[in-house]
C-alpha cells in the first residue's frame, strides 16, 4: 500500500485500486463545488470527468448563453439609438466576433474552475467513469474506491420523438456552437432555454418561430408574468405558435397541429429542439445497485442518498430541480453530511431567472400554484413603470408579484422586468429568514433603486 | 366652523384658520410619502410646497441624474464596441435629446407623485409656508394648524467660501439644467454629487478635472473601494486633483493650492460646485421656537421629534442621513408614531448608492470604520471578475468587502461593479434581519447571477 496526497493505493488481487475519502463523478456545478468544498475542509477528493469540468452549464449551457445575452442586450439598445439621443447611427454586427467573445468568457471561467480544482486535496481523473459495484468505480482501467460516492452526471437535452425528422436539428448546444447567424429559426419548446435563445437571436436579426404544446410559454413562471414576457417578445417580432403539436421536421420545415386540428408549417434555415433536459443515466449504474428511471433520473432522499447507503446523487442526473446553482447546494449539503456538520440549508427555497431581454425570475409560490392548492393567499403587485430608476434607464416594462399568506409570511414571488433576477434573490433570501410582508415593508431600500420595486409590493 | 373633507376651517378673531391632523411642510420624498402613508391611514392632511411636489431628489437631483446615468452608461457601451461585435460604428450624440428624455422622466415621475397627492384625505398648497408660532404654519395668508407638523424643507447646495469667485459657477440644478456640452468641465469636489456627474460627462466626450479638498474621493465609501473605482474613472480619462485646497475661480479658471502648498490652475468651459448640501433651514423656523443650527440643521431626538414636542423634522433638514429614502422611511417612521404603532424600522441600517459608471454601494460599517473603531472584525472580499454572470456581461472590475465581526455578524458591506446597489440592497436586508455570514453562506444564490458574488464573500 502506498500514500500519494489524497488518495490510498491499494495492491490487490494483482490490481491496483485507489481509495479516498470523497469520490465524485462528473465534474460540472454539482460536483466541482462538492469536491472544492470537501477538499477545503480536509477530505481527500477524487473527481472523474470525461469532458471539460464546468458541465454543461459552463461549457454549453447558461454561461455561454448569458456570454450572448449580453450582446442582445447591446443590439436592442442600438434599437432604442434615438430615444438615447443617438442620431445617424451605422454599425455591421459581426457574429465571428460575438462568438469569439462566448468563447473566451467560457475558456477564462473554465480556467477559473480548473485552478479551484488544483487543490491539494483533490485529484482529478479525465476519463469516463462506470460503476463496477456498490463500492467501486472504474475508469481508465483503474478501481476506484471511496468512503462516500457523489453522482453528479447532470442531464443532456430531450428528445422529441416525432412522425418524421430528416435533417438538422440543433439542440442547445449545437445551437451555441454556430459560426454564422441563420437568417431564420425556429425554436421547438418555449420553456426557458428556447425562451432565451428567441430573445437572443431576435435580438440579433433573426427571425424567430416558436412554437410550444403549452398554452402559455415558461411553465416555471406564474402565467400572468409569462404571459406579459411573451407579448413583449411578440412586440420585438418573434412569432409565437402556442398550444401547437411538432408532427414532424424535414429539412428546417416543422410541421404542426393546432388545439383545432389545423395543420400548419414553418419554414427556417435552423430548426432548435428545446423540449427540457432528461437526467443523464446511464446503463453501469445497475452495477451500483441504487434506483433509477431513465426519465427521471436517479432516486435520492431529502439528504439526497440514493436508495444505497454512501452512494449520493447531486444536481440534474437527480431530476429534483434541473438548476446548476441547485446542484452546487446539494453537493455541498452532501458534503455537510459527510462531515458531520448539520446545516440549515433551505434547498426548498430556490430561486431561478430566465434571462431574455426583459429578465424574469421566481422562488416560491406563483399565483397560479396557490390557486391550485385553494390556500388562502395574498397577491400584491408593483410594476416597473412606477419605479424612479427604472423609468429613468428607459427600462418601464415589468411586473412583480409577492405572493404573501393571510399571516403576511412570504410564499413567494415572480417577476420580470430589468434586475428581476437581483429583485427575486432579495425575497429569495428574505424568505430564508422568515420575512413577513410587514418586516419587508419597513426595511430601507436605497432610492433612486430597482430594489424599491420589492418594498413598493410589500407595500400595496 | 365648516367642514371640508380633511380640514376643520375655524373662523376665530375675524380671519380664517385651518385645522388638519397633519401639517407638513415641503412635499420632497420625506414630506409626500408621509402625506400619503398617513392619508392612507385615515388622517387628514395638508401639505405646503413652494415649488413643483417631488423635491430636489426628484426634480433637480437624484432622478434627472439617472436619466442622465442610462444615456452615460449607452456611451460607454459603445466605446466597448468592437468588444460586442460591432464594426464602422457611426453616429452622432444629440445632446438636446438626451435633455429632452431628462425633463420626459421628470416630469413623467412628478405626475404619479401628483396622482398619488390626489387621496381624499390631502391637500395639497401651493405656496411658502412659515412658521407664526409653535402651533401656526402661514402660507398664502392663510393660519394652518395641525395635532402634528412635519417639517420637510430639504437642503441645498453648499457653496464654498473663496478668496476669488467671478463669472458663472454651477450647481448640480445648474449643470442639469444645461442645454448644451461643454468642452470641459472643472468639478468642485468628489463627493456623490461629483463623482457621478464626473462620470457621466466624461461619458458624454466632456474633458473632466475634478478638484478635491480629502484624500480620496467619495469618503461615504470604503477607501479601497473608492480608491478603484477613482482609478477607473482616471482610465477613461477622468482627470483627478487630490488633496487639492481651491483657492479662487475666475471666469472658468480654477485656482487650487496642494498639500505641499504649489498653485495650479485648470481651465474649463463650466464649473460645478459640488461639495456638499447643507440644511434648508429658515429664519421663521426662530418663531416655532425649535432648536436649529445653520450648517447642522433641525436638531431631533430619536423619535424626529424637535425640541418643541408635536413638531417634527423628516430629510436632510434634520442633517441625520442626506438621502432621499431615508427621508421617506423617517417620514414614514413619524406617522407610525402619530397613529400610536410603534414599528420595527432600522434608521441605523441605511444603504447608499453611487451611480457613477460602474456603480458603488454601501450599507453598515467599512474596513476603514472598523479600524477606526479599534474594534474585532473579518473583511471577507470578492470581486466581480470571478463572477460568471459578470464575466459574460463584460462588466469584470468591482469588488465587495463584506464587513462582519468575529462571531459571523454582518457589520457592513461596501462595493463597486455594475448591479452593486442591488447586491448591497441584499445585504441591507439581511442586516435588517439579524443575518449571521454563516447563514448567508448557506442561502441559495442563482447561478449565474451577480448576486453571487455576496455569496463568494460570505463563503470566503
Amino acid at each position: 500500500m502506498c500514500w500519494l496526497p489524497n488518495i490510498r493505493l491499494s495492491l490487490i488481487n494483482n490490481y491496483y485500486m485507489i481509495k479516498t475519502d470523497l469520490l465524485i463523478v462528473g465534474a460540472g456545478p454539482g460536483g466541482y463545488r462538492a469536491a472544492v468544498y470537501a477538499a477545503q475542509h480536509g477530505m481527500k477528493v477524487i473527481i472523474i470527468e470525461a469532458s471539460h469540468v464546468g458541465g454543461t452549464c459552463l461549457n454549453e449551457g447558461c454561461i455561454p448563453t448569458k456570454s450572448f445575452v449580453r450582446n442582445a442586450e447591446v443590439m436592442q439598445i442600438l434599437k432604442e439609438a434615438n430615444v438615447f439621443g443617438l442620431e445617424h447611427l451605422q454599425y455591421n454586427l459581426n457574429f465571428e466576433r460575438v462568438v469569439a467573445r462566448k468563447n473566451e468568457v467560457v475558456t477564462a471561467l473554465r480556467e477559473g474552475v480548473e485552478s479551484m480544482l488544483k487543490h491539494p486535496n483533490i485529484t482529478v481523473v479525465r476519463a469516463e467513469a462506470s460503476f463496477k459495484d456498490a463500492k467501486t468505480v472504474m475508469a481508465n482501467g483503474v478501481d476506484y474506491m471511496a468512503d462516500a460516492i457523489i453522482v453528479a452526471t447532470g442531464s443532456k437535452p430531450k428528445v422529441l420523438r416525432l412522425e418524421q425528422c430528416k435533417g438538422r436539428v440543433l439542440d442547445s448546444s449545437d445551437l451555441l456552437a454556430l459560426d454564422h447567424l441563420p437568417q431564420s429559426l425556429c425554436i421547438v419548446g418555449a420553456g426557458v432555454i428556447g425562451m432565451e435563445f428567441a430573445s437572443i437571436f431576435n435580438s440579433f436579426g433573426v427571425e424567430v418561430t416558436v412554437v410550444e404544446f403549452m398554452k402559455e410559454c415558461l411553465p416555471v413562471l406564474d402565467a400572468d408574468i409569462a404571459k406579459r414576457l411573451r407579448k413583449v417578445l411578440e412586440k420585438r417580432g418573434v412569432h409565437f405558435c402556442l398550444q401547437c403539436a411538432v408532427k414532424s421536421i424535414d429539412h428546417g420545415e416543422v410541421t404542426f397541429e393546432d388545439k383545432k386540428g389545423r395543420v400548419e408549417k414553418v419554414r427556417a434555415e435552423e430548426v432548435l429542439m428545446a423540449v427540457g433536459r432528461v437526467p443523464r443515466v446511464s446503463d453501469h449504474f445497475k452495477l451500483a445497485g441504487f434506483e433509477y428511471d431513465e426519465r427521471r433520473g436517479i432516486v435520492v432522499d431529502d439528504n439526497l442518498q440514493t436508495t444505497i447507503p454512501g452512494i449520493y446523487a447531486v444536481g440534474d442526473v437527480n431530476g429534483r430541480q434541473m438548476l446548476a446553482h441547485a446542484a452546487e447546494m446539494q453537493g455541498i449539503h452532501v458534503v455537510h453530511q459527510l462531515l458531520g456538520q448539520p446545516d440549515g440549508m433551505r434547498l426548498d427555497i430556490m430561486p431561478a431567472a430566465i434571462y431574455t431581454l426583459p429578465e424574469a425570475a421566481c422562488v416560491g409560490w406563483s399565483e397560479d400554484e396557490c390557486k391550485a392548492q385553494g390556500m388562502e393567499f395574498v397577491c400584491r403587485k408593483s410594476f416597473w413603470r412606477s419605479n424612479g430608476k427604472a423609468v429613468a434607464m428607459n427600462e418601464s416594462e415589468g411586473m412583480l408579484k409577492l405572493l404573501t399568506s393571510p399571516d403576511g409570511t412570504i410564499l413567494g414571488c415572480h417577476a420580470y422586468g430589468v434586475h428581476a433576477a437581483d429583485l427575486v434573490q432579495e425575497v429569495s433570501v428574505l424568505m430564508c429568514r422568515h420575512t413577513t410582508v410587514a418586516e419587508l415593508s419597513e426595511m430601507v431600500h436605497i432610492h433612486p433603486s430597482l430594489s424599491e420595486i420589492v418594498k413598493a409590493a410589500a407595500e400595496v
